[in-house]
């Protein structure tokens, strides 16, 4: 149990001036009694935990050597280079994706899907070591593990039996990728994941970076069954770029399908991927979610996971500049993530978890478009991060 | 006359490990005597002064209050919106110059060329504001100012006038927009700023937003001035979307012309606006620059002007994820745009202007990637930055 604790004169999701209370790690209704801790915000930002809706913490190289980039530009020669990367540079899956979720902790990421690799190379590997990462940190950061097969599933014999093996081993959801361009076979791949999700009863989340009316189809597939398993909530598409490249029409009824099955989609607003209709999406009703991708690894070298620049991106790939523009990315980096991946009890109000980030602007545009790095970053009712700085020293650091 | 510095250990854009000399504000051979100042480089990555090839420093709110957007998303709207900002926030264009002089020097952005608005309600008072802040910080940052029609010329009575008064109250270089789609009369208005170029022996440097084949056309009419004026290398055309815009073969044919007439094409790689073939480009040998175009202001909420930074994202616009692809962006942010808006002396080598910034990264593509702010900014042979903090405090600051 932690001490109380007061937040003095801060604007909620960049509303009117107000204190927050947390009591045992709640937000709670004020108490008479003077809380144990007062922090005053100076009229902050305040908003709930960040939401990392799609990374691969298996991945990073952060604080390993400058990794030299030859890689060739298409997908097929970047999952070479990342599956060569795996084996040659000796990536411990275990301890990147302890940097990872330290270094996006300091900037009050507290929420962080990932997906990590499952092939016939490493096996399981990748999986067990976050897997021992997600336990580590679990009073700091909520992790949610993807088995995703990166390299193809139907394709590589075996690896299906890798993706239960991996669900056994803890990964909580079933990943996907590309059915038809990389696994070759749409329909066979979509039955294998649904099955397995549905017999785990695990959520789905697939990379689907599938063009225009190939992918289009891949949705159709994945609406049918989303429907016939009754998985509505319960599947993310991530990246869906096809829906960025249809006919206004074709695009519309998928759009309105997907709000129909609530089946989350997931962008990460890359600058040279096809751009979502983001404004269509968000008045649909789709609920929409985003992610850093990758950070500084074989695939590209940028990145530092902070899912408020994020919300900048967002609005800078839709050519978005007006405040209440840059509220809409902030809340697809907070709420849309959220319900994306299913948290609960999420947000300042009462009865929601005790979790924050204190952002020094003067309205909700400014945290996003300049993006202030000496954030207070508040766990469960606890500061865990000062300044943009942890707290509490490197016994968390693995 | 400066006292000599000896830089070591320091890796010139991201070269072998060497140390660079300067004597008298120019790099030179090293000679005998022990020189009076010496910098550890520690491998840092050395690069020649950033150059901010375009931006608005009569329009930035640096250090202002927060401007809330609610400008709507028309180029019209966002210029009305301006002007009226103009108006109501009293933006003072020789603060706030400055301001962001002094914001982009501890970046290292030692070479700057700004549009600065003329019209028939402001005059020419933005281009003797930003004309003071030039002299004021001429031996830090070389200051270009472009007479820039913002709200159109022709279109606007007396307009034009003002040009003339703002190239003899000391702008360096004849602006011009959209000659068709702004001012509603490409030939005329190619004609006229040409001519005044001409006049005055200034160059030219236009805002191009038309798009496809009309841009198309208004670049094919600058071609033919700048061949009948014989003033090749002295053009440099703004954003030019464009190029992006057309079929490959139209495309290929424009972009031979402007690499025939050494027009150099300037891009800040907007996400949200259409591509530019950036490797064709520069495998033509067209001449690119780049720059930050406005920061923080009405038309825009976000922006830092860090060059280095503006490198990583024409990265990120074009799929450039190589560490080859980083280090031609970051020579668009140096030498190309040194090139673009004709400065002589350019670069690290003996001869040139003893300007430079060290980043500390371990190669030049992480420098990109991860853009450092510790850096140490040279210029002319003295430090003025570092650690990514402005020395001498604030006498320079206006």
């Amino acid at each position: 149990m932690t001490a109380d604790i007061l937040i003095r004169n801060v604007r909620p999701f960049g509303g009117q001036l107000s204190d927050l209370y947390i009591r045992d790690g709640w937000f709670a209704e004020r108490g008479r009694q003077k809380a144990a801790v007062e922090i005053d915000g100076g009229g902050q930002i305040a908003l709930p935990g960040l939401v990392e809706a799609h990374t691969h913490l298996d991945k990073t190289l952060v604080g390993m050597d400058w990794f030299e980039n030859r890689v060739g530009p298409t997908r097929n020669e970047r999952i070479l280079a990342d599956r060569r990367a795996k084996r040659e540079l000796g990536i411990d899956a275990r301890r990147q994706s302890m940097r990872q979720i330290m270094q996006t902790l300091a900037f009050g990421v507290m929420h962080v899907r990932s997906h990590v690799d499952v092939d016939t190379e490493i096996g399981i590997a990748n999986i067990e070591g976050v897997v021992e990462t997600r336990d580590k940190v679990k009073d700091l950061v909520d992790v949610q593990i993807v088995a995703f097969p990166q390299s193809g599933m139907l394709v590589r014999e075996g690896t299906l039996a890798l993706m239960e093996e991996a669900i056994k081993a803890g990964a909580d959801i079933v990943g996907g990728i590309d059915p038809a361009s990389i696994d070759r076979d749409p329909v066979r791949h979509l039955d294998a994941i649904f099955s397995l999700a549905d017999r785990y009863q695990k959520p789905i989340d697939i990379h689907l970076h599938e063009p225009g009316d190939l992918g289009a189809f891949c949705l159709e597939l994945i609406l049918e069954r989303t429907r016939a398993l009754s998985l509505q909530g319960k599947v993310m598409v991530s990246h869906a770029y096809c829906l960025g490249m249809l006919d206004p029409q074709r695009q519309r009824s998928l759009i309105d399908a997907l709000a129909a099955e609530r089946i989350a989609v997931m962008t990460v607003g890359s600058p040279s991927a096809p751009a979502l209709p983001l404004r269509v999406l968000l008045q649909s009703g789709v609920v929409m979610a985003s992610g850093s991708d990758g950070i500084q690894g074989t695939w590209e070298p940028w990145g530092n996971g902070d899912m408020l620049e994020r919300a900048k991106y967002l609005a800078q790939r839709n050519g978005m500049t007006n405040d209440a523009d840059l509220k809409e990315t902030a809340g697809i980096c907070t709420f849309g993530g959220a319900e994306g991946i299913g948290l609960t009890h999420y947000g300042l109000l009462e009865g929601c978890r005790g979790d924050l980030v204190l952002v020094p602007a003067r309205t909700l545009a400014e945290a996003v478009a300049l993006t202030p790095q000496k954030r207070t970053v508040i766990r469960r009712g606890q500061v865990v991060a000062r300044d943009g700085m942890l707290c509490g020293g490197p016994q968390h650091i693995g």
